[in-house]
């Protein structure tokens, strides 16, 4: 594990580090954010499409309460990266920068884009080993909204908490996911169902804690590609926890992020004692 | 004026506008947070070199602070755009995206590179005009941090206080005023000493209420760049009121002006009612 660049912030450190990953056998970057003194917990941040590991940790504005609250966040890159995969840099939606969180099946994305145990195992275990923190949650927004629903579902134990701001909810049913599991999964819709937050309650999957949700009424993906609303119906219809807060007027972006990140991350710290 | 673009943030708005500007002759860009309700008061932000209209905004956290406050920010590109002038683009700190705040005497500069007339008069006025905001003040960072003082210094009456981060205080001795000072002013010291704000003080220009520096330890243009110890001599030697705060092992990125950008924007608060 190699740190790149280290910027003090609110008194921590802002760092970016990268690391020979075994999941994706290519060489991973991450940020973190670490307060001074001890460190209470840690949040795993997983970004959207397109982004990297740097989008979260400069623009949502996260510092002053991690430090306030001594947590620790660490936010990963969206896939593995130079690689020249037969399609992988074609759309902004599939491939670099587009990892979705799953392990891929299909040629030739199966070697490298193993996305969910790189972050479920892999990254789980470096918070673990190289930073000594033992109680982790799990958020994201969009594209990593879904993996950190998706994660935290099937790792209850691992995952203390899991929030997101503008999920996608059930990805086999929306253009984004269709694409993405298509490319990575091929058409077996059971393998889908898998990697889909909706179709994981309702095959009864849950987490013991309240999962929350940020999702602005301004986003112009909501309907289309975000389905929250068959999320609150599945969660309500198998008594899973959660609470979704509709945000008038706020869009898809890191404005609506940086608005609302301190009470996503007040909400884990709850559970990061 | 038009608007580019609108994200609703901390219940304001940050907004992205584009006008011809009369002084540039171009078209200029700026950003803006606008909070909700009535605004007390507007503070220009000045960016630094290879900044432009949207790093600021989007990187330095400082919407929460505005909204509790009722301040807007601006926040305008550092030079004109669009143009192809000999020279211009051929580094990063002369020509576009380093236009210094002053107004160039030199061809092929002097028609356009009118930064100092853009932001003290025409984005001033444009400031009262478009958007109804009285109280004004001025604030910057790096090279912005030298036109937020300088431009302060030359006209108290109308900016109520000024602020900077890492400010390049004494350009007419370091590499990067003397680079840019030549291209844009010439060989003539004395109009450098218009444009440097070691020299305005020393020439008896000074501000009523305290200047507020911010210099991290750990910047690496400290020494060499920005000489915010000269300020400090010549701003006791004829009893301008100021605070200089050295941030111990604080860089020059944006993650130093998110550490204190409360701060600056709490001081400013106390001068725009």
């Amino acid at each position: 594990m190699k740190c790149l660049k280290t910027h003090k912030t609110f008194n921590g450190l802002t760092q970016f580090w990268s690391h020979d990953s075994h999941e994706t056998k290519t060489e991973m970057k991450f940020s973190t954010f670490i307060p001074e003194g001890s460190i209470k917990g840690c949040i795993v941040w997983l970004s959207g499409l397109t982004c990297n590991e740097e989008n979260f940790i400069c623009k949502a504005g996260s510092q002053k309460i991690l430090s306030d609250l001594g947590l620790m966040v660490i936010a990963p890159d969206t896939s593995p990266r130079g690689l020249n995969l037969h399609g992988e840099h074609d759309s902004y939606d599939f491939g670099s920068g587009a990892g979705f969180y799953v392990d891929a099946t299909q040629a030739p994305y199966d070697s490298n884009y193993r996305m969910y145990s790189y972050v479920a195992n892999e990254l789980y275990d470096l918070i673990q080993n190289e930073f000594k923190v033992k109680n982790i949650s799990i958020m994201g927004h969009s594209m990593g909204g879904h993996g950190a629903i998706v994660i935290g579902l099937k790792n209850p134990d691992k995952f203390k908490s899991i929030s997101a701001f503008s999920p996608i909810v059930n990805p086999s049913v929306v253009p984004w996911g269709n694409k993405a599991f298509s490319g990575y999964l091929g058409s077996d819709k059971l393998k889908w169902s898998q990697y889909d937050s909706v179709e994981l309650l309702k095959a009864g999957k849950s987490h013991p804690n309240t999962i929350l949700i940020h999702q602005g009424t301004n986003d112009e993906f909501w309907k289309t590609q975000l389905m929250t609303e068959s999320f609150i119906e599945t969660a309500i219809s198998i008594n899973q926890k959660h609470h979704v807060k509709f945000c008038d007027g706020y869009d898809h972006s890191y404005y609506f992020i940086a608005s609302f990140i301190q009470e996503q991350i007040l909400h884990h710290s709850q559970y990061l004692k």
